[in-house]
């Protein structure tokens, strides 16, 4: 369990140190994750210090494999969030062709959903919807986000590529990733209340360091 | 508890709604928090979906109102991310004449750290002991940024204002926040492993909200 002694690790180290402890408690949980979802979850506990992602995030089939071959193809990454847009390997995406946006903080974005009523994270799904590209949505924030993205998709009017569905929270963000995992669009998404713009990152980055 | 219904929030009410389902639940649970805390325990599981913050998050004697006293005077904010340099309001700290800095990105700080075989969290601090400002240092990665603030105020060369000490993880995590606890600056600590920038993030905006 965790202690208050200190460990000398090179800096270089600390993150494999990391990993090694969260692999060995799993174990010591009973859980063993195998396949390419392994890599993935053990990121968000190396975020978080949550060993609950391990049961609670949910995988479309072939969800690793298929954000992997987006990204190849040179995907977008759109996400929520500043904070998300920020922890995300922008460097390692662009070895790709890919970049990452994040439209929140838009003057347009703000005064439409001003005068509409909406939240700004519907308005920026609808711009990013209109973008001419492959996107993989990192939503961490905002269950309007997923909301807006699943009425795109009822309405026919967009088909996301791929949504990676963690958004934090207590107003609909529960029932905002049911809609994704009930859903046709391959996905990430973690069950339940937690989440976070640093889940969202954290996804994107195992799903980039992975490659 | 966490259900699966829509619940129709006006956007501006969400963040309001958000709160009184945190209230609620805390109470159920049989934490009823008062004074000057409880705004920023708030913040912090509603940023994390995690209630076990509310144990785990250490305030000094008048932590808030030192820290408030601090920003008024124009304090700065020194991160250890720029994930959490992007989640801080710093329009509202602007109000009050601070600005938040993160120097983890400079290209000087990485090669002085390679040179060293020390983390950039550890030049990062050393370069920030040696502006001229009062600082609210606000850690939520780094370990070694809490350990090298500490030697520093060991060896007089320079004392904190205040620190925000919630880095996340496996190494030395649990350790660096406990030399913070035993030490003499005022600080904000969480206990334990969980932390983030999210959560450093989530706590100064909480000191700016309340003022």
């Amino acid at each position: 369990m965790a202690n208050n002694e200190f460990e000398y690790v090179r800096p270089e180290e600390i993150e494999k140190r990391s990993f090694e402890i969260i692999t060995k408690e799993l174990e010591e949980q009973g859980i063993v994750l195998t396949g390419d979802k392994s890599p993935v979850i053990k990121r968000v506990i190396h975020t978080s210090a949550d060993f609950s992602y391990a049961e609670s995030l949910i995988f479309s089939p072939d969800a690793v494999k298929k954000a992997r071959d987006l990204i190849r193809d040179g995907a977008w990454i759109v996400t929520d969030t500043n904070m998300a847009l920020s922890g995300i390997n922008k460097k390692r995406l662009a070895m790709y062709g890919g970049e990452a946006r994040c439209f929140m903080a838009e003057e347009d974005v703000a005064k439409e959903a001003r005068e509409r009523g909406v939240t700004r994270a519907t308005v920026s799904m609808e711009y990013a919807a209109k973008l001419d590209k492959r996107i993989i949505f990192a939503i961490g924030n905002a269950p309007t986000a997923l909301i807006t993205l699943n009425q795109l998709i009822k309405d026919k009017v967009f088909i996301p590529d791929f949504i990676i569905g963690v958004p934090v929270g207590f107003v609909n963000v529960v029932y905002s990733k049911e809609l994704i995992i009930n859903g046709n669009v391959p996905y990430i998404v973690n069950r339940g209340r937690k989440g976070g713009s640093n889940i969202a990152a954290a996804i994107c980055n195992a799903l980039l360091y992975g490659m």
